[in-house]
């Protein structure tokens, strides 16, 4: 209610709900007022065959979901022993006790039922109020989210009549905007059937699609147009599900049996950060050098300071250099280099805020592209890393590196 | 209500109110139909003074808001003379005829009042309803936003009795947990007064903690409790506001005339990425070594074979060493190092995953600590890379580096 958060949860769960052909009815936010969410619950409870309440479950005095839907419901609270032995087990993997506030989350209406929530301390609650199956989530995203397909969809659908035999096929692409890709869809599939619904959801920098049928007992139509839709998109689609695009570089390391190593400018190691993120990555990844400074170009890589001199840092002269030198010192098969102007300073007339050099290769070939991202510093790193990995996974799977990156961003 | 657009304006209209010191009461979202809207609005309205209703103004037959508006309070529809001149203006200016769809935009509730719209169309218009003021306004964020505070803020003023003295301090703590805080603040301060109002936020990993006092012409009371809670929690407090615990490091460094260089073996870069991610990190940031392998150890930093064959790459010696490579290669003031299992494989019972240490120092003495994070992958490299920026941030700014990060972090 302050303002201070944008709530992304529930466009998760509405995103979600599609899967199941649903739209939520009504969305009601209060702020930690007894009465207030007393009454909110019985209200809402009152139309509704589901709630999902969101929040409210950590251990301060402020969270007051408990105690509000016991009063809701009118029945008591009490110490649940599925929470408390859930609270215990999270506690004394991290060597420590339980205070009052702590077991605080462990005293939930009576007779109400635990939803497992594996990446925090809190569990969910669900309990049956006018008829309406009421399950209590906690705020916190990284809990919430994988929470919704794993453990609140199927009670959902277990609660009706909803159709189970849908198919759902989860793309995920990256290097093509969503209005790029809508037209191109338009544009390549006139034909495409009014039974096979196509959802976009943006996960910067990736996007995902969704090919859903409903309501269908024939899965060939959805494996059809995944087909279709895979032939004419191949070279963007990075994986299926949740693959990000770190893991989809990291398995192609893995697959060719190299190991890469990194030397980042602009980007400041968030490109390592990224490769390391995944687990096993110390079998394709080799070392990183965060060569920020002119000085640690020539040092740590070898670059030669009359290329710096002549040329600048942010060159392509300068990046082939890095790559060279990141594969001598490392030994390891392949190296990505990068030099850019993230900004909000440091650009000049001849090379603006936003210029960007990428070069790859291995210890025969290298080959270097420059970027224009002229965009605000977090996205421009986030972006300018997103395509240094990508133009990787590209190179060892044989794909053409010569992609045409997003629409809006040209090559200078 | 599809989860396809994340709502910001609520937000928006929500910090704007802080101004006048109100926080929203209730915010309800439905979809496009009617008697949900007119319901909505007859119970939202008799229990506020004033009501802003957002979106449902345009041109197209789901948008309902002046139709629901008119049966909630049972008046009816009329062309409204303000409402065309506007879009008579509106349309002329760009040179086209209204269409029957532009002048449906004109019928409104009749004896409303008309908000003026300077970036669109459709302008706003208010009507009383059960004594509550509500406020329809454009959905589209770049039409609404403008008019919060021209049109909006100025109404809601008028309103009523309302206070123009609130005060609202925001403080950014790293090092603790909300439970944990908790209980600190209900034990050193039980006379804690109930006017000043204490909100917790969690952005992991930091927790922000909001003193407001509302409705009060006395600041005094804020600064009070303010300077309270610094003196008692100052060691963990780093900075106001949206601080980052990357930006209160760079701070230290700046103002330290410091420059740091950073040799990461389990958070792969993250640390070098958090700092560079800042503007101007340049000026405090040298170098950042990614060594991932034994052999990137030796190789890039120097680190002594015999150490990591006797005490293993994750142990106080191997850190130490690296702290020393570091200062070394590139000549910093400073230098951080990291070496820890971040799992999920590669753990022995006697360095299980999750363990991790840390060094850092100068030129003339160098500190270590071991950390156990028994906690998933992306968690354990966000928790180390912050306490890692912050072990730096303390030694620069004199503090104590022998803080008990959180209370469920034991040191093993």
């Amino acid at each position: 209610m302050s303002g201070d958060t944008v709530d992304t949860n529930s466009n998760y769960l509405a995103q979600s709900l599609k899967d199941l052909g649903l739209v939520p009815y009504i969305k009601k936010v209060v702020g930690d007022d007894q009465e207030l969410l007393v009454s909110s619950m019985r209200e809402l409870a009152a139309v509704s065959d589901v709630l999902v309440v969101n929040g409210g479950l950590g251990p301060t005095i402020d969270d007051l979901t408990a105690t509000a839907l016991a009063e809701a419901a009118e029945v008591s609270i009490a110490r649940h022993p599925i929470a408390l032995s859930t609270l215990e087990k999270w506690a004394s993997q991290r060597g420590f006790n339980l205070t009052e506030s702590n077991l605080k989350q462990a005293d939930l209406p009576e007779s109400c039922e635990i939803i497992a929530n594996p990446h925090g301390s809190a569990p969910g609650f669900t309990l049956e109020l006018r008829g309406c199956l009421v399950m209590c989530t906690p705020g916190v995203p990284s809990e919430f989210k994988p929470m919704v397909e794993a453990e609140l969809l199927p009670r959902i659908r277990d609660r009706g009549d909803i159709a189970a035999t849908s198919k759902i096929t989860r793309l995920r692409l990256f290097g093509i905007t969503e209005s790029g890709l809508q037209d191109l869809i338009n544009e390549s599939f006139p034909d495409w059937p009014g039974e096979v619904d196509l959802g976009f959801r943006v996960q910067m920098p990736v996007i995902e699609i969704k090919i859903v049928t409903v309501g269908s007992s024939d899965n060939t139509l959805n494996d059809e147009w995944t087909a279709r839709f895979t032939h004419r998109f191949g070279d963007y689609i990075i994986g299926r599900d949740s693959t990000r695009l770190s893991q989809a570089l990291n398995l192609a390391l893995l697959e060719a049996n190299k190991k890469l190593a990194v030397a980042e400018s602009c980007t400041g190691g968030a490109i390592a950060a990224a490769i390391t993120s995944e687990p096993g990555s110390s079998t394709v990844f080799e070392a990183g050098f965060v060569v920020y400074s002119n000085e640690m170009k020539q040092q740590m890589l070898g670059v030669s300071p009359s290329t710096l001199e002549r040329h600048g840092a942010v060159s392509e002269e300068t990046v082939r250099e890095l790559v060279t030198g990141a594969l001598g010192v490392s030994g390891s098969d392949l190296a990505l280099a990068i030099s850019g102007i993230a900004g909000p300073s440091g650009g000049s007339d001849e090379k603006p805020v936003g210029t960007v050099w990428m070069a790859w290769g291995d210890h025969s070939t290298t080959k270097a592209r420059k970027f224009f991202l002229p965009i605000p510093r977090h996205a421009f790193q986030r972006t300018a890393t997103a395509i240094a990995m990508d133009l990787v996974r590209r190179q060892i799977l044989g794909l053409s590196t010569d992609v045409d990156y997003f629409s809006e961003l040209r090559r200078r």
